[in-house]
């Protein structure tokens, strides 16, 4: 008998389209909250103005509303004078006015401050202005009825500040995916606990809990399971009754250890779809459906889960919440070195950038298995290595996607 | 009287240097917290490895530990024979290895499944390893004693892996900085509360307190204050009684209604530092310090608000984190229009970037006036156009610094 690994390495975008199509993920319901509680939470409909927005016409800058054919013609050498009002604004007067007051029944426009002189009663006028000039008119930030938030969005500070200057209190965002999480391994302790020679304190679930935090789901600790069918069918048929998403990470492979993929065709159809897919690390990912639910069964290796995370469980939880897509940002930078690869695998090189001189450069962070942590730590981005490419070049420009800030780059 | 706006405007470098110089910001205190609630807080000082990571030889691949010199000139046409063991591995033994599995005594090398047939009791070798091959050695990781997270790291998922792999379950971090936020304005009205005709929803101290919950820090909320110098004074006194660092929008401008700077001066020395900065928006923004704390005093205007934040709060509130820089994603992007500036004036254009055959696009928003809070859900990041170019043209190359995601910019 000749163990070759995987029969088929199945590649990521194939697998991926196989998985979303069983599985048909859609949006999960809604909750109503205040917008106080609204921060990188998702809308779950649109946000239609119920008002205009500014409610009222109103003055772009601070100095003093006035009707504009009172200005015409007005310039430094030859200035239009108005007399000052504290009321409505009738020909040839002009009211002080602060940027976002509302404009006073008469005027049509404001002037700003730097372009007028004052004296006694009156102002002098320096400049012309047109009518409608520094004013903001009613409705020209929002139209009443419009959609000013749409559906999907992952409310930020600058979104909260638009919902509240409709009047809008109360929101409906997409409930957050529960994601149970599960470690598996004979060699696992819990954190907290001396772990003994040989064993291994568990790092994973952290890892995931946070990572689910960080996108707005809410993870559950199923805790460690041992390598036995049993222990480990308990706790994924736990998981199931718990939450929208299944994650275990250890117990991947290929050969006798192989039971997450093992035990998870035991407790129903369809069980897995895909187990091991073309790509470095991560090798040994298996997803799965059972009783409609996504099941993603990653690597031990933190790194290599990490990376599964992120190409399979990530987007999913996106469309769970119903985000289209919320791609980390990237940026492009030159290697700073030649690396390998293998034809027929997608890479996921860690690397480091800085930048020097105003331009951006990736050096691949040296690693020799995909369990070494540090790899990460050390890295601030991944390039990915197409299947096609034996390699990259040094000094050839590649896509970074990333996920730690930059060190040294400073910008104001 | 000529009111021509501020006598001297202050350009932005300038302003913030004279700033720290006189307010000396330093780092705050620290608290001892979970791992589990570290996500996103700083790291106080330096973790450094209690033990060495992996903390013993292990396993890089699955399949079998052996002694190195046995697989010396095996091929596929002339495989090694090696026995099969549950114990120490001797001459010409070996032993099923999982990756992540420690390396079993007699050991030096591992052989991938891949390259290896069993049959019996025995396995056949295709490839030779030498002495250290798909081993990760004892320490590789991370070396005892050695620093594996720097003071001043704000903890994501990765860093807290590398954390709980080292066996460290509590973590020094810095404190919340508190920040109070007070809006002014006679305008004002709460959130939830019907704004009567001429009055406008205060939606600043939602968006201030979501930017320092984004940041890490502490938001207090004081209230709105009208504009009198009594009411504002009370609650400036409140904040700098119970934070760490003291925000206003509103009141601040040039002449009779600029309160803020007004009160501030009259509370104390040195009171205010800087008023009116060579930017656009933001130009009334001052910057001020009460009993050795800082009071960013910023527009009424959210937009041109958020944008002092950005430039004067922000770098402030990280260094009393101790974080020396925390830049927003940038990417290079090619303007679709050409756009105005003013000489002299650092101006902050909204943006809204996009990707199209793989090239990134920056649209500047139409705006009219700071106060379009639209501008903002319309943009996903902002272009520097320096205080020395009278605007940028069409097809030029501009740093984006973002601040929300690239539509359709999917990418895995």
């Amino acid at each position: 008998m000749r163990l070759k690994g995987f029969e088929k390495l199945t590649n990521i975008d194939e697998a991926l389209s196989t998985f979303v199509k069983k599985l048909k993920p859609e949006r999960l319901g809604f909750e109503r909250i205040s917008i106080q509680a609204a921060l990188g939470r998702v809308t779950a409909e649109d946000i239609q103005a119920k008002n205009d927005l500014p409610p009222f016409d109103r003055s772009a800058v601070d100095g003093y509303a006035v009707r504009a054919r009172d200005t015409f013609e007005a310039s430094q050498f030859s200035p239009k004078f108005l007399k000052l009002t504290e009321n409505e604004v009738h020909e040839n007067e002009a009211r002080e006015i602060w940027t976002g007051n509302p404009l006073p029944k008469g005027a049509d426009a404001a002037v700003m401050l730097e372009y007028t002189k004052k004296a006694g009663g009156k102002i002098e006028v320096e400049i012309p202005v047109t009518p409608g000039g520094n004013v903001s008119k009613r409705g020209e930030d929002v139209q009443k009825g419009k959609v000013a938030i749409k559906a999907g969005t992952r409310l930020k500070p600058h979104h909260l500040g638009l919902v509240a200057a409709l009047g809008t209190t109360y929101v409906k965002v997409v409930k957050k995916p529960k994601v149970a999480i599960l470690s598996t391994g004979n060699e696992l302790v819990e954190l907290g606990h001396k772990a003994a020679p040989n064993q291994i304190v568990d790092t994973n679930r952290l890892i995931f809990s946070s990572m689910c935090q960080e996108l707005g789901a809410e993870p559950l600790n199923l805790g460690i399971a041992k390598d036995n069918l049993e222990e480990i069918g308990a706790k994924i048929r736990e998981g199931l009754e718990k939450a929208d998403v299944v994650i275990t990470t250890g117990g991947t492979s290929v050969g006798y250890l192989d039971l997450v993929p093992t035990v998870v065709n035991q407790i129903g159809a369809p069980g897995v779809i895909v187990h091991g897919i073309a790509m470095r690390p991560g090798m040994p990912t298996a997803l799965a459906i059972l009783q409609g639910k996504p099941v993603f069964i990653l690597s031990g290796n933190p790194v290599a889960a990490m990376i599964g995370f992120e190409v399979f469980a990530r987007p999913l939880l996106l469309k769970l919440l119903g985000v289209d897509s919320e791609p980390r940002s990237v940026l492009e930078a030159r290697l700073t070195r030649r690396v390998a690869s293998a034809l027929g695998r997608r890479v996921f090189l860690r690397v480091s950038v800085f930048e020097r001189d105003g331009k951006f450069f990736a050096e691949p962070v040296r690693i020799k298995g995909s369990g070494v942590i540090s790899t990460m730590t050390k890295a601030n981005g991944y390039v990915i290595i197409p299947e096609n490419r034996e390699g990259l070049e040094e000094g050839e420009s590649a896509i970074v996607h990333l996920f730690d800030k930059i060190e040294g780059a400073q910008r104001v």
